[in-house]
């Protein structure tokens, strides 16, 4: 996989979550999709979706429990998990994440 | 100004400074330089330059003293700062910081 995305637009403000344990970029492709690339720091979070979306975890390690689900499976870098939308899941970030987050 | 970067590349890979304190992600365009892209948290941080920078404030507000210089500055979203090569600053950040550091 690469690690980085060509030919893109990335808009100037950061979209800050949580009081800075998120912080991400939005990243607008030619075809009109749209991503967020971003950094989640060590925290225990809980994330909710409008649209669904796939978590693909580029660097570092967390634990992650999905609505309705009962275990938690941990991801760690080049691994991703799938989110349904207008749902939510929570997110024991162990080691600080690099990520991008793809809308569906 | 535009509120965005088109046609670029941009690194997965964030860069973390100051225990996350200030984050930031590479730019790359056509013409071969390089610009980072990046948010500072509320923090009292000295920062060290290698290649001369253009610090531009997009959003936030901050106190900067140069390196030799006794006089604090206050700089806010729309204004920018030039640092001299294999200098450093001292920066204290009010609001967190929507940043553009151009490389000279």
């Amino acid at each position: 996989m690469s690690d980085q995305f060509d030919n893109v637009t990335v808009k100037k403000q950061a979209n800050l979550y949580f009081d800075g344990k998120c912080v991400s970029h939005t990243i607008l492709f030619a075809d009109g999709t749209k991503k967020t690339l971003g950094v989640i720091f060590p925290s225990s979070l809980t994330f909710s979706t409008g649209a669904p979306e796939i978590m693909e975890i580029t660097a570092g390690k967390c634990r992650i429990k999905l609505a309705g689900q009962s275990e938690w499976q941990t991801y760690e870098g080049g691994q991703q998990f799938d989110v349904a939308g207008n749902s939510s899941f929570e997110i024991e970030t162990i080691d600080t994440l690099d990520y991008v987050c793809h809308f569906g």
